[in-house]
């Protein structure tokens, strides 16, 4: 059995607001000491860490394992998903519940037993997709019994999973009365119907009709509508997969004006572009269909500028992964290709290759929006997202010197293409240890089904710091209700 | 009876493209010459205009006349409201049908009735409040048969003439393919609805909790949205009553980037702030509801500034007038104010006070906005909105070194309230001809029921020229559908 | 000797306010009537314009014929470059008078001498380089006496032209007084220079460092100052070639606050992009060679979209006609590349192709940016700009079924180059009117020296309209100075 | 003597990334351990936090001691000053040397020697007045020896301090090279001159003139300015007092599109309005005079927000003392008044109140941007501005639950006047412990001269990460020189 004491010797510990020449010594799962010069006994494993960085592992906020979405199931399960999530750097997720015919209880318990096989950490967000005193109630038990703490609401899928304003008034008041964050996939749907509808009629039935019938604009409408609605209510909220400039000005705007908007944009849409949809293989084109689509070369550089900022604070993948045999489903309608690309294993790379080698942030950097930021948004810093005394021993270890390539031929994802074929960057990492195991050493993977926890994520996160202030200040403002004689006049 | 034949002599003839000394001649309702000097024989009425503006009459796009509203009726019918707005210097206006129980044939029949006793022309716009193959069928009707060129949409009033973007989005595509104008009344109606509860929950019921109910953002929100979801559909798109700062900013927004959006402050809305709801008198708080609601200090001075740059293009006044015994229907519940402030017989000269007399715009720039941008946007231009051989007639006389004073009591609507109760300003309106006739002199009215005419409107105004190049230029851009083989892969 | 009397039948005569089919009858230079039929004797030269276009010939804004520059001097003088003007339908343009040593007297004799050649109207803008009282005086000399009314101060060409915030504060005030308008070439002059050293130092030599020398961010930079100091002057702005978002953007944002900025883009800046100036051939890249310089794709669509809803103004050309071998000075340093392109005579036809035939604009929009706009902001509307009764007979006549196409082998500049070479598009200039004689027919010119007219143009435009007002207003609101007791304490 | 070992038992120990109840431990002035429960010996004394905030000491980037201007000298120097920081709750203040006649060695000998009494640690800012080439080795000899890691630079007060574009330029370059980080004071100088004159001319010689001659559009403008500048260098900028919404957007936008800007408005900005400058008693109105100015109701509002979601990133307060007999020197004439505000003492309470106890940020906010973001930004992280083993014993105490009340009576600065003369609010430091030395209890202080130090910082903070690899990517993506035959067409 492998050692349950570690020291990782000499690498540059990197968190989110420091980073250090400094030891790690970790036992049974938990980070006991980071200091200059940690000296051991023979019983521990050391692992040399030298010149490399020695940083909290990734944490996905935005994956669909086992999701069964558009008349399929998406190939990678919670065991297979996760064993490419570790082999990429890693080490936590939050999978999205979808419920079961409007059932939260029910959509959480299925999703409890996808998630028994689980060779890694996770936590749940959950969907509502329709309104009623159940769903209120249930919204209740999630947060207060069941370790959720937050909600997302579809602004598209229009027949499926979208829902109106008025419910996503709703589920903003009762996310805030509980503290728990709400999400929103920000696409007109209504307009996306539309534009499906149109490009049919063009004759336009290929993956390129995917992006031309769900533009931009309509991803900045949803947005802009979110945002405002949001701010009406006066709750946080977190806007996922934001894919274009579009809806990243609304997020700039808004939190110029002192709103409180997570924008979270997804490795697919910072560095790739639409054209592949052009492509004239339909395989090829096809695997790059995901909602809201991947845009036009230039939206990518804006997301990483706004990124490099804090304009936009997290980095997730959306991780939903269809063979090219589910894919051909849409072979002669694009509105059949299930949507879903890859990135849980592939992140942690691309993001320090493109915003990191590019000069763009530091490794501190790197750390927030790949792994902090996520754990204080959710709640679970710093036992996730620090290097720290107490903290899980989640820990990545990153070559700057190495290099890394990415291919479907050795992926770990049961997946048969990857949208980022054939990237090559600088930047490997070389070992991922996940509750004190290693577990990625020496390009392999040592998981086992049934090792990975439930992170129950608590409400009332720094988000929410001050909210009360802020609505006892909003009705004192009011100078209502005016006093007046009911006047005979 | 009064001479056809009119003369005014002197005055400094003001069109919006350009302005010169000049006389103006008259026949039969008609203009028919516009020299430095014309000589006429005795026959001819001659009205001397030296030192004084000559200008086109004024034209409201934005009316509602003996409209039933909210469990009542507006007390101007199209003979009072119009008599007022003649003695105001406004010669023309359009005002809203509303389809009678969803149809719009019947309304425009019940609207035909109501418009009998007219002294002054008058248009039609139409309102689309639900959607099936009936109402579609219908809008073609109006546009090809009845001179009908514009539809308008409710984002707002829930629960009576709200429609959802499903239905918005099939009433652009309808107005463009009919090459009708379609227009927005954009708030949030979800949100105000909600907005609304709040409001009487924490016990403000009177007319300041309607402008707390539906805050700017709300009016923001929807223009944004109406603006984007008309740049899917490529249409023209007219937002009535932008009443503050963070509407005008979309539509800025919009028209940088090329969209063809026509953004309508209302005269209330440029010159009146908020403060008025929280009167301690309810009568004198509750004659400023209207919907969008004025704004806090600070909206009207930026209207004004985009208004007189061209980013907002002419002035309405959504004149609907409820009597203080009407609007005493809402003591107890804000709600139940009727919604509605004058301001047809004052437009003219509230504008020219605040936007010429100030400096922000000349007197070409005043014709335009007051009146010609009006006539061309609804393609009655040149009959309508300029003083240019053949035109009609309708032409106002304005001293720029006279005074003018609002006062419910001197006014002419039926009105028992004025909100603009006490305006003093420069620039008087003596003259104001309508179809060839003086109408209103020496402060006194000579109008007679049954003498204004319908002015049909046609469709394919000048914002829709080149619409079929660019969705042609659009197509062509596609580069789509993709030639792909039918892989076996 | 050709007729003086002329009738142009049945063309569709468009003014920037409306557009009709009519009759266009002139005589002795100037346009006596438009009627829908005019009847004419035998006398009278007929022109059949049935299906085609008739409008005010283009008055180009912004050029520099016979222009001594960087130690050479333009191969167009007064007569080539305007009978390139009159073939491509422009009719009158206004020139840059460059100080002589400093004094606007020597520079304005000189252009006098220069212009005596004329064989097409034109008009005078004057630079201003330095500042004492000389030519604080000569400035109100040339505004009271020699019928300028623009001053053009230059940001950038470090040692040569530019000035500094001092002398631009003291030229504004003195423009404002005067009744004339402000004018920048605006870039950062001192940044420019650091980016040139910069380049050679890289050894980046050719025409490629001129682009990289100077990016689009130096002239945002001179754009807001420019704006916000005529903002604290209360004087109206013009910014001469607007080649980037970056400048359009501060544009967009004055206007929307208020603020009298006219911008001005230029034909080159509206449908070219930079990439010309990698081409490996020197004598291509160096023809491309203007300052600001032409931008990355993507400025072009912007600027046009911008032009099309009058956020931009007018189109200019800033035509500087250097030839290969002049431009070969520069074949080892860029910075010696004399600056410049044509457009004099490809304006007209490429905004229409543009701008028309894209859909974007419609052809009263058309007459309006490339004609009427400029007599406007310049005063002599309607004399220019218009097809009105009084009107100078200078007029185009265009064929939108017709094509043209741009090459150096047959245009009328003296130019070996043309930067629109193998351009073709629709709408062909078949017939140019210049004073009531047609100058160009059948790809025929008919021009002499000497018959072109210096216009003057008088002071205090339509953009000064109001101005003194806004000036009281201000002093009213500041509240000061207040009364305070001297007091002791 | 006092012990110098410490323990702060049960308050809620925050840091800018996390925030626990624990117990810190001291020793010898540094801080050795955070635990939940330490228990220690009799030698320690024991404070009890229970109930309330320990906090890192506040530290000022703003702070103008001893300073000569204006023909006066502020009135607290190092000692003074310094003890009325302690009281306030802040333990370290960054002060701007200025130059002596131009030299920078002979500045910070001065300063050296001003800086003897101090009773608190202290690093330096240095001013940049002129450029030559002393100027530029002498930048160099600051950052290598003297332990100065920024530069500012003036663009206002002509004729004294105001340096031009060019200079602005070559300070951004050395700046660069030495990993120095550049500062700005942005307010267009030129123009502040005209507005001064103006002012005077039309006899507002009062404070409020200071005001009106120095609107907030020439703040934008500069800091426009010196961001663009700074973009076409590729520094990292940090612009001092950002006292407006125009400079506060511009900063925005900046970071919007990636780039490094740090924005520090100051206290009096963040609270106070410009109204006090009109206030008819001369000694309350000068004792408001600073520059940039403080700004009408609103700015303040606007500055809040943005600090609060990062837009804006730290808090200064430019505390420059002036007593009411120096104010004094400006009764006829407002150009007199030296400019200066109080604040060291105040902020750290000011801040508190007005962004947390409103909600509008957290407790790890108030750290981050009171404290933490300071010694990141100037890299003496985490040695200040963070509660961590190793960490400076420089820690503050807040009951939240108390309140102050700021009042020149019971100030410890040495000014008869105060800015926030009369604030009240919740929230007060107890506790001040600097160095390991509890030198600010039960109201008490207890500082000695002498016993603050001198703190090095060193260059290259994290705001120059990635600066070569994007300089690197820049010169990789010009695709220039083109290879070009030298042709002999
Ligand atoms: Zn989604
Ligand atoms: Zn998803
Ligand atoms: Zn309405
Ligand atoms: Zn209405
Ligand atoms: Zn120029
Ligand atoms: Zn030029
Ligand atoms: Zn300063
Ligand atoms: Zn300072």
């Amino acid at each position: 059995a492998p050692s349950s004491k570690l020291l990782i010797k000499g690498g540059t510990v990197v968190n989110a607001h420091h980073q250090q020449v400094a030891d790690v010594y970790i036992e049974d799962g938990i980070i006991v000491a980071i200091k200059p010069t940690i000296t051991v006994g023979d019983e521990v494993t050391v692992i040399d860490a030298t010149g490399k960085f020695v940083m909290p592992g990734g944490i996905d906020p935005h994956t669909h394992l086992e999701f069964e979405f558009m008349d399929t199931v998406t190939v990678d399960d919670f065991f297979s998903g996760q064993a490419a999530a570790l082999a990429g750097g890693t080490t936590m997720h939050i999978d999205f519940v979808i419920p079961h015919k409007g059932s939260l209880t029910a959509g959480f318990e299925a999703y409890e037993k996808k998630a028994k096989k689980a060779c890694m950490d996770y936590g749940f967000h959950m969907a509502v997709t329709k309104w009623d005193e159940t769903v209120s109630r249930e919204m209740e038990l999630m947060v207060k019994e069941k370790g959720i703490n937050s909600f997302k609401f579809f602004l598209a899928y229009k027949g499926a999973l979208m829902i109106n304003d008025e419910l996503l008034l709703e589920g903003f008041k009762k996310c805030k009365s509980l503290g728990a964050l709400a999400m929103v996939h920000a696409e007109n749907g209504d307009a996306v119907y539309e534009g499906q509808k149109k490009m049919i009629e063009l004759g336009i039935t290929g993956p390129e009709g995917h992006a031309l019938s769900r533009p931009a604009v309509l991803e900045g409408e949803a947005t802009a509508r979110a945002i405002r609605l949001a701010d009406f209510v006066n709750t946080p909220l977190y806007v996922v997969h934001v894919m274009s400039i579009d809806a990243m000005e609304e997020i700039a705007r808004a939190r110029k004006s002192g709103q409180r908007v997570i924008g979270e944009p997804v490795a697919s849409g910072l560095v790739l572009d639409e054209s592949w949809l052009w492509h004239p293989d339909f395989e090829t084109a096809a695997k790059y269909v995901m909602s809201p689509p991947i845009r036009k070369r230039g939206h990518d550089k804006a997301l990483q500028a706004a990124l490099s900022t804090g304009i936009l604070q997290l980095v997730g993948t959306d991780h939903c992964a269809f063979n090219s045999t589910q894919k051909a489903l849409g072979i002669d309608d694009f509105r059949k290709i299930p949507n879903g690309v890859n990135g849980i294993e592939e992140r942690m790379h691309v993001v320090w290759d493109t915003m990191v080698e590019s000069g763009q942030i530091s490794a501190m950097d790197y750390v927030r929006l790949t792994s902090t930021e996520c754990a204080r948004i959710f709640n679970i810093y710093p036992r996730k997202g620090a290097i720290l005394p107490g903290s899980d021993a989640d820990i990545i270890i990153l070559n700057p010197n190495s290099s890394f390539e990415i291919t479907a031929k050795s992926h770990h994802s049961r997946l048969d293409t990857n949208v980022f074929e054939g990237s090559r960057g600088k930047g490997k990492i070389e070992v991922t240890i996940a509750g004190g195991r290693v577990v990625w050493e020496n390009n392999e993977l040592k998981v086992a089904p049934g090792t990975g926890r439930y992170i129950k994520m608590s409400p009332f996160s720094y988000l929410f710091d001050g909210i009360d202030r802020r609505d006892d200040a909003y009705l004192k403002s009011l100078q209502a209700p005016v006093k007046r004689a009911k006047s005979s006049s």
